[in-house]
């Protein structure tokens, strides 16, 4: 990284950054989806909201994702870019279109294709067990803000 | 997605995308490193430099992303932004910090940490096998602009 003659930039403390994760969760609807399993490491560009507790997303099945989550229900999403990272370690659920809570079904469809009526697509259901917040190399440290699904304060 | 009444976008030829895959892999340094294997999926925002057929990359030995390499040679990384997407599968090879060409070396030392100087850092050498362009929806079909490690032309 190139080094410059300024000060090094000041970390942001637990509380800043868990509040950042949380805006970021309510406010974007965009995140990075990787998956591991039989179908081999995966990655795919995704829309969510965020229910409070879990993300929803959506997806084709079938399709490598998919395969892999059946396999094994563990998945990392990245939410932001590499100067604002939010980092997201949990479970997923898969949920038939049809399934899905009703207030849930509808946040969802403003902000991507709409399972109840796209054929094919179903539901990811994301519990986050560990989030992480960085925007740089001096954030490295501390940077965990939620553990074993609770968030750190 | 919004609908709306304005006529939907016109994908880009096979040979526009391979274009701007090739442009991404020089001009960018920044990808998203999506791993699988005994520590789980794993994702990193990394830097890279492109040698022309492999990207360099480095990170942190030990770390999820170097024990996943070491079980499944496999990686998938993405370049860009969800509307526009290159999306590259391959293989890892893993490599000590002083045995990497010197003109890669340099290189990749203008975008990053440099292995050579910072403890701790391997190279990634990620060797292309299919990569995949689109920029939305209406670009899901025909967005293979590699196959087998050759750019479809």
């Amino acid at each position: 990284m190139t080094q410059t003659s300024s000060a090094p930039p000041v970390p942001r403390t637990t509380s800043q950054r868990r509040e950042h994760a949380q805006a970021q969760l309510r406010e974007r609807h965009e995140v990075w989806l990787a998956t591991g399993g039989p179908a081999g490491p995966h990655l795919i560009p995704v829309n969510y909201v965020w229910g409070g507790t879990e993300l929803i997303m959506a997806t084709f099945d079938p399709s490598p994702t998919v395969a892999n989550l059946r396999d094994r229900p563990a998945a990392r999403v990245a939410i932001g870019d590499h100067d604002d990272v939010t980092m997201i370690d949990g479970t997923v659920a898969l949920v038939p279109a049809g399934d899905l809570e009703p207030d849930l079904a509808e946040a969802f469809a403003r902000v991507s294709h709409d399972p109840r009526a796209m054929p094919g697509l179903v539901y990811l259901r994301f519990r986050p067990r560990r989030a992480q917040v960085w925007n740089g190399f001096h954030e490295f440290t501390n940077r965990t803000v939620m553990r074993d699904g609770v968030w750190v304060r």
